[in-house]
């Protein structure tokens, strides 16, 4: 068995190449760099975020006059995030990052996540304002909002769902009227804002989606701005919180109703062109839940091995008993195939920037498999987690709940994996078919146990691609879930030639899992 | 669409002439009787105990001084449950109770569990208590101990679990010593004792096993012991609750730690026979846990029905767009399933009990697949319905949450879904294959989509049944979980030849979740 950071490392290094890739990305990187880093983020994960996570869970966050109190621990161990600079793994370096690939903040952001989802939320939210306000701010705009992003000084938010505009963000009616000097007033209110109000960043920058006076109706008449909630001359901004949510988990993040009154805002980008702009981040926004989702397999694997190892009865370890080591054995399949396409898909963003013939197509063919595929495993592989505690795992203490709660958010936020599936379905395989047609017959290839699977993955998808919207709709979870089983096994039956240390998870997920992928792909094509 | 009741009513009057074996077992009840008792207790369980679902899992329960105290509304409903005699549906006549089969005790179970899980928990463990003492108890101790928890002004618990011995029970350390005088006193702890200290019922009847002095060592030595919390002549009887559990869910059913300090207890059954005995009423304590996943199944299933008819999106309710379809008709029909695979194992019992033949063996098969098939898909269904809800399931005031919370111990207690595929796989197929064959024939014949399914699993029991451990331990669970989707897939095609109402379910069902059999028996022989 190798640990989280190893497989990271293995995969990054020597499947994708990375450091060669880093070079050519402006950020030349060794493999032992690489190493080092991965290794480092373990360190700092586990040892300063992890022993935090269950008390980060039972205190929750309240409301109190307006200011939201996260757990107490949490200031300090931003100060310790702050100081340990991972923040700007992958920002800019002219910002005061260190500019390394994506990918590699994907890696230290699966082990951070693992360690606390809910704190982890803050940090995975600031690197998406910084991504998007690095691809769309003016320079004066980026030279006052990215330095202290990137040093996690400020935290970031996304302001897009409201109460009547959730997975259809054409109905959002929050306004924006200009102020006659450059700037703009934003009134109206904002549902689930993740990090919304806290009280241990200085600082908070919302970017906002509403309407300017004389929008067009619709999704093209959606502009985005950048609303702090201290203004550059110390006031306090025109925004404040008017609720947090009582959820099934990630307590500790702050889930916020915002509301905006006349709040002082500036526009990003082009006016009407917030959607637009919104949707040029979301690749790295929806592979960032799905490597949530790699964290919370990592976790509950972790905790279920510890627990298996230690917890004896008939006089042997309960990890010695078939049917528990059977769901060992699928949680630690599952988990590194997983990673394995989370990698790929973030290795993909890194080779799409870099230029590359094709990367393009493939970031946005994974970009959905990854954010469904790798959060529905999460939920499962935690409920597993629970199954192997037996009845301590219903129990809160033991923390295998807690995976199982906290992960149960990442297959909903970001865009339903509904919403995933019908992006690859009706959206992208229409565009891209060949490429995917490529990507699955790459699978195919890998192992004599795939090329069946993948021949069916690559005919469904030719019939799914130019099937009417009910049908393709009705069958693109199912799809897409097959997918993710056909690469995933891939990758694992790939990785397993490099280093035969994970053969026996490739050995298990080929024989024993990969069959749910036909299954599902006569699931997609049956009548509805 | 049927309601609960209405398929209940359906399957029992229709698919199983119960009215006919009702009259064998010397409780004649008419077809129309039998509907207006399921509308009744239907009319009950959502007027009078699903309102306060919400509020019962936000009060949960406080341990203070000793005393358990349950959400404040319950001592209410207690009484209105007592008064409304559901408790003694199927109890003995003679001991105040209605004498109507088990299976209608099933059908009134599903929808008090669907209603509120945490207080159905408690009729449910008092009807085991029930079923127990009028098999194995004396006349004296029937006489003393039945009327009081048939009328449900007692409740019942069942003290098996101590911390060293959870799933191996061989391993219990409560001792029994003999006091002289015809009884004994008991000292131990057991943990997970289900609603063990209330603050709401008269008396709390702990059935507990414990070893006396001269017990042979492991499963043969375990005796079982009736001990009352307050004693015949009112004093208070030396078992206290020394602590509750904090749990995922069912957080109005406290968990309780119950310690026994020279408590008073009297001996059922034969001394060192107090396993046999409490497995004699296994099937219908496992049967019962399978129902309260059929409940959390319906529960899940009409509350986002609610939703998706209600919420708007880009101008139609989500119930319209396909994907949302897609899980609806998956949540219907596998509810449908689920429920028809419950009642055709609670029938068995009711004609095992009536003596006929070949029904006894077809309990025993029934009964494992009834609770963990059933079990483990309320988890999914209760996590589809949050998927239906998008952000509003994560949030707990829906409720969604909550149902799927909840439903997550059901795979564990009362026996882990493993343990029961174990004693399907390991137990019974080896001493019952023919009738298992017969099984997997006669859900082969319900419909040519049936058949290939059918064989496949015949072939992998006569495999596994004679496998070596290692491998039929390794291949139970996905076993197991084929034949719950070949046998359910059975029952929905032949309840809708007789109701053309369940067409769609049936159709939903066979054609596009089928495959997972044949997924889920490729899993269970592939090599571990």
């Amino acid at each position: 068995m190798m640990g989280a950071a190893g497989q990271l490392a293995l995969a990054l290094n020597r499947l994708h190449g990375l450091p060669e890739l880093a070079g050519r990305l402006g950020a030349p990187l060794a493999e032992a760099d690489l190493v080092a880093v991965l290794e480092e983020a373990s360190r700092f994960a586990e040892e300063r975020i992890a022993p935090g996570r269950r008390e980060a869970d039972r205190a929750g966050c309240v409301l109190e006059n307006g200011v939201v109190r996260v757990p107490p621990h949490y200031a300090g161990l931003l100060r310790e995030w702050q100081a340990a600079g991972w923040q700007g793994v992958a920002a800019p370096v002219e910002h005061g990052g260190q500019g390394l690939p994506h990918a590699v903040w994907a890696a230290v952001f699966e082990l951070v996540s693992s360690a606390d989802m809910g704190f982890g939320l803050m940090p995975m939210l600031t690197a998406g304002a910084v991504e998007l306000l690095a691809h769309h701010a003016s320079a004066d705009q980026a030279a006052r909002f990215l330095p202290p992003l990137i040093a996690a000084e400020w935290n970031g938010t996304m302001g897009l769902t409201e109460p009547q505009a959730g997975s259809d963000l054409s109905a959002v009616r929050t306004r924006a009227v200009p102020d006659g000097a450059g700037g703009f007033r934003i009134t109206g209110g904002k549902i689930f804002i993740t990090w919304g109000e806290n009280d241990i960043a200085a600082n908070t920058l919302h970017l906002v989606l509403a309407r300017l006076p004389d929008a067009p109706a619709g999704s093209r008449g959606i502009s985005l701005f950048a609303v702090p909630k201290v203004l550059a001359d110390g006031r306090r901004n025109g925004v404040r919180c008017g609720g947090i949510e009582e959820k099934a988990g990630i307590h500790a993040s702050p889930t916020c109703t915002m509301i905006f009154e006349e709040a002082e805002g500036e526009l990003v980008g082009e006016p009407h062109r917030g959607l637009p702009v919104m949707f040029a981040m979301m690749n790295a926004a929806r592979l960032a839940v799905g490597v949530e989702g790699v964290g919370q397999c990592a976790r509950a694997t972790a905790l279920a091995e510890a627990y298996a190892a230690g917890r004896e009865q008939g006089g042997r370890a309960i990890a010695a008993y078939p049917d528990v080591a059977r769901m060992l054995g699928e949680m630690r399949a599952v988990t590194a195939a997983a990673r394995l396409i989370a990698l790929d898909c973030a290795v993909s963003l890194d080779r799409a920037r870099a230029g590359e013939s094709g990367a393009e197509a493939r970031l946005a063919l994974l970009t959905p498999v990854c954010k469904a595929w790798c959060t529905d495993r999460a939920v499962e592989v935690a409920s597993l987690g629970i199954q192997v505690h037996g009845g301590a795992g219903y129990v809160e203490e033991t923390g295998a709940a807690q995976v199982w709660r906290d992960a149960r958010i990442a297959p909903i936020y970001e865009g339903t994996n509904g919403i995933q599936a019908m992006d690859l379905v009706l959206r992208k395989l229409p565009r891209d078919l060949p490429a995917f047609r490529a990507l699955a017959a790459e699978a195919g290839a890998a192992d004599a146990a795939l090329r069946g699977p993948a021949e069916a993955l690559a005919e469904a998808a030719s019939h799914l691609a130019f099937a009417p919207p009910e049908v393709a709709g009705a069958g693109a979870v199912p799809f897409l879930d097959a997918a993710g089983w056909v690469l995933g096994g891939a990758w694992l039956a790939r990785a397993a030639v490099v280093e035969p240390a994970l053969a026996e998870e490739a050995g298990f997920f080929l024989r024993r899992l990969l069959p749910r992928a036909k299954a599902r792909l006569e699931e997609a094509l049956a009548p509805a």
